[in-house]
């Protein structure tokens, strides 16, 4: 749950004065996006959704942002669309921070996703790649191989705190990662942060792709590994291999894989693992001020990088090569 | 902020079932009302709130509040109108917690309210004490006279630890509010908890009055004085006799208050910031568990308590006797 930065309705009615989109009917705080403040909109032109960003995403990364979802949607994905002011500037500013509105998506996040989700989310993913091959390359990944020596840096001496021999199996994984990393394979622009939270579906069909703060460029098929480790692990992180085979299909029919892609699927599902590990311990260690949300337990996804560990093969993923 | 229970699609979908408002197109967890958890429930016939009831609402209530709901948006009072389901019942459960859809109403708190909203909440609240006049009481104020003491008897002891003497000060205050307590001013069905946060305003018109879940039978003139504590003082504490006259004035364009009510207010004051002092300061002492808003100053009730402690006349709130 977020919301950092009360806004006044005067602020409110001033900035919104700037658009388009008539006078403020409604305007509530809610709960949806970690990193900013996020409002639901309601004007006399419609609903929408006004974003003040907060300190963790990087001002200068907010074009890159909002000039892709402005792409992607013009291409018809199911993403959110940067509403500019009259001055045809979407990034404003609002109470002294960065400030856009976009428009709302319908949907719901699914508690419990089943293998026509994931299917359909592979599709949307797919999608939105291709859609993103003409955007230019605009944002390196801050929480990407290069990122993830220097963060777990941070951690090192605590990192036993969490289970014992956790700091020397991160320190060999780093290595073997360093090895294996398939830094040939095809990239282009990823989301990066394809969590369930951040796609909604009304029924099986998925009818949106919120919170573009992590997108950067990077391998497309690592963008699937993140997506392995968030949909297809049960509760009881059991790895549930129609969901993969479902999620990895649905993908193919859209954008083919590289055979390389393929092959490289077992080390880029441990990377995204230990991304999300590392990012997990980060905060376990370090709170992160003001937030108020229950933090999220690392050894969750240290259960997962093992998992992808014992992979020998991309067939574990349900995949045929 | 609040927002206490996740509600899964799943539980949702079949919950939104029972009613005739069609399917769910969007639900948000919003930033509204401390004590409850609260969505903003987009189906496919409008916008309702949904709220699930949490510890501190008492469930056998939950009929009265409901009830007094309907009986004032049936008057032509802004307030919410319970929904309810197919079978007639506005009072249901979801995920363990009784459960309400109510509609939604446009406005915005003020942050700076102006003369014109103190007027305007004067009239709203008259009209709202003229359309409950038929109300079947059903709820004695829990946080009225007799609640005080046993309230301040559980504070009493670390009293002093927020101010020297005050300890000394509040059981006087609790002296004399018993010694002079108007007992016998006109009753009715009051909302007891008339603060900005729960009055919605398009620019100057008052658009709603929301959370009527501290609602209850008390004197009329008492709610009064709770809106002079909430809306008449300046964020420097001092008061605003323009603001109370046009608060006041707005009352009596739309119910004559009797001569005993006016008498009464300088006590009624007393007795209004005292009630919110001891909330506070309980709060402050004993922080109410997974409550995720910043806990609010009760020094700032001490202080209005003093202003009113001076007040030797009514005439001090602008009022002509």
């Amino acid at each position: 749950m977020a919301v950092y930065t009360d806004v006044p309705d005067d602020a409110l009615n001033a900035f919104v004065g700037a658009y388009d989109i008539g006078g403020v009917l409604a305007c509530k705080g809610i709960a949806e996006g970690i990193e900013n403040s996020n409002y639901l909109l309601q004007t006399e032109r419609g609903t929408f959704i006004l974003t003040l960003y907060e300190r963790r995403v990087a001002p200068e990364d907010l074009p890159f942002f909002l000039g892709l979802m402005e792409h992607l949607a013009g291409r018809g994905i199911a993403c959110p669309t940067p509403v500019p002011g009259r001055d045809g500037e979407a990034l404003r500013e609002l109470c002294g921070r960065p400030a856009a509105i976009v428009t709302f998506l319908n949907g719901m996040c699914v508690r419990r996703a089943g293998a026509e989700h994931c299917a359909a989310l592979g599709r949307a993913t797919a999608e939105m790649h291709r859609a993103g091959e003409d955007f230019p390359p605009g944002r390196e990944n801050a929480l990407g191989l290069p990122g993830w020596r220097p963060l777990f840096a941070t951690c090192r001496d605590s990192a036993d705190g969490i289970a014992p021999g956790v700091r020397r199996e991160i320190d060999e994984e780093l290595d073997f990662l360093d090895a294996h990393w398939p830094g040939d394979a095809a990239a282009g622009v990823i989301h990066a942060d394809l969590f369930p939270d951040n796609v909604f579906f009304l029924g099986d069909r998925l009818s949106g792709i919120i919170d573009f703060y992590f997108a950067c460029n990077d391998l497309y098929a690592y963008e699937l590994a993140i997506c392995l480790n968030a949909w297809c692990f049960e509760a009881d992180l059991s790895f549930n291999v129609t969901k993969a085979r479902r999620l990895i299909a649905g993908y193919r029919s859209v954008r083919a894989l590289e055979d390389r892609e393929i092959a490289a699927l077992p080390v880029l599902a441990r990377g995204a693992a230990l991304r999300f590990f590392l990012t997990r311990l980060h905060d376990a260690l370090f709170p992160p001020e003001g937030v108020l949300v229950g933090r999220k337990d690392p050894l969750e996804y240290l259960h997962k990088l093992r998992f992808h560990q014992r992979v020998t093969d991309p067939g574990a993923y349900g995949l045929e090569t």
